[in-house]
């Protein structure tokens, strides 16, 4: 399988790359390192790298910014950040991305803990895994030619704990293989629409809010 | 209580405005309606709407576009006619509202059940609607003053079961009253940092993957 990894070599991408290399020919793109580069905030570069890899089986994105900043902080251009490259970038992915994947192909997107769970000074960044959350539901309905689509969320990932650990805190971080699997059930298997939750165990404290059917009035 | 509803003459709007009108003080705002106007893609025009309202009790957004259409058919253009208003625009209508709304006060923004469960053509609604939910997640965190937030996200109304039932197969509507119980509950109430969500009944499919404890890996 001809894999196409967006941010191959950052944390969680160096894992994923890693675990897949053995037995699928990885296309490791990055914004200044890797096999190709790109730019996902601005569609015309997604363009251009897709012309250069040609046609691939898997599109996987483990890359796009936000802007982390209290909300008293963060101005209407900051919210911006997120929204042009880990929210439209990854839905431009999507639909730039169409073209250059096999029938029967997958997209992997990536969001993170965020989108249920924000801590301090997440205003923005979870507001974009929220919107790739429900992208991924409704591209779903839509996508054609046997492709798949799913969104991988993680909790703190173990190899992040020491940049981010500060920011969340009691998140017992995630063991890095337990993360490149949720990875491999988007790309090899066949789940579909799914956002794939990577978290640490099951002691978590649930905010039964989460619980769709509690929720009803 | 000084309530001021965006959208107080839309659909749902109307409706939550009779609810609270005999008991509260109301300021309808609608785009070329209302008391004031405003247009909420527009941070100036936000801005000035509240310099005319001077400070409330509570500020209702029951207002938002975005485009439907098939994914084939959205362009990256047509994604940001979502974003700037109803998702941008709720945002805004909090970073600068807070300003304008005295201690104790609440936001209650408006999704819908495009968020959880979207159906054809809504990959730009039901992102914008994901978007916010998580948003209102993040912002319960750093909300200062007392102030509350929440969003009200119900399934297709039954008012708008002419106009829009057509897109909603087997969606059964929600009474009327239900709706402006959910607003009551964010407005009157005491809920924060909720997802205020109206269905119709106990007797949807329930798609379990929304079920946060039957994610895990």
């Amino acid at each position: 399988m001809k894999v196409l990894i967006i941010g191959a070599n950052g944390t969680i991408g160096k894992k994923v790359t890693a675990a897949l290399k053995d037995k699928h020919e990885i296309i490791k793109i990055g914004k200044t390192s890797g096999d190709l580069q790109v730019e996902i905030s601005e569609s015309a570069s997604i363009e251009k790298m897709f012309k250069k890899s040609g046609k691939v089986d898997a599109i996987v994105c483990i890359a796009g910014d936000a802007k982390w900043d209290k909300f008293d902080n963060l101005s209407e251009e900051d919210f911006y950040i997120g929204i042009k490259s880990k929210l439209m970038g990854q839905v431009n992915l999507v639909r730039i991305g169409r073209k250059y994947l096999n029938p029967g192909g997958s997209f992997t997107l990536t969001t993170g803990i965020l989108a249920d769970h924000p801590v301090d000074k997440t205003t923005s960044a979870a507001m974009v895994n929220g919107g790739i959350h429900s992208f991924v539901k409704a591209a779903v309905l839509e996508l054609e030619n046997g492709f798949r689509i799913n969104a991988v969320s993680a909790d703190l990932v173990e190899d992040a704990k020491e940049k981010y650990g500060e920011y969340f805190p009691g998140h017992t971080p995630v063991a890095m293989d337990k993360v490149t699997d949720g990875y491999k059930k988007s790309i090899l298997g066949k789940l579909n629409g799914e956002i794939i939750r990577i978290l640490p165990n099951f002691s978590r404290n649930l905010n039964m809010g989460d619980v769709f059917l509690l929720k009803l009035p």
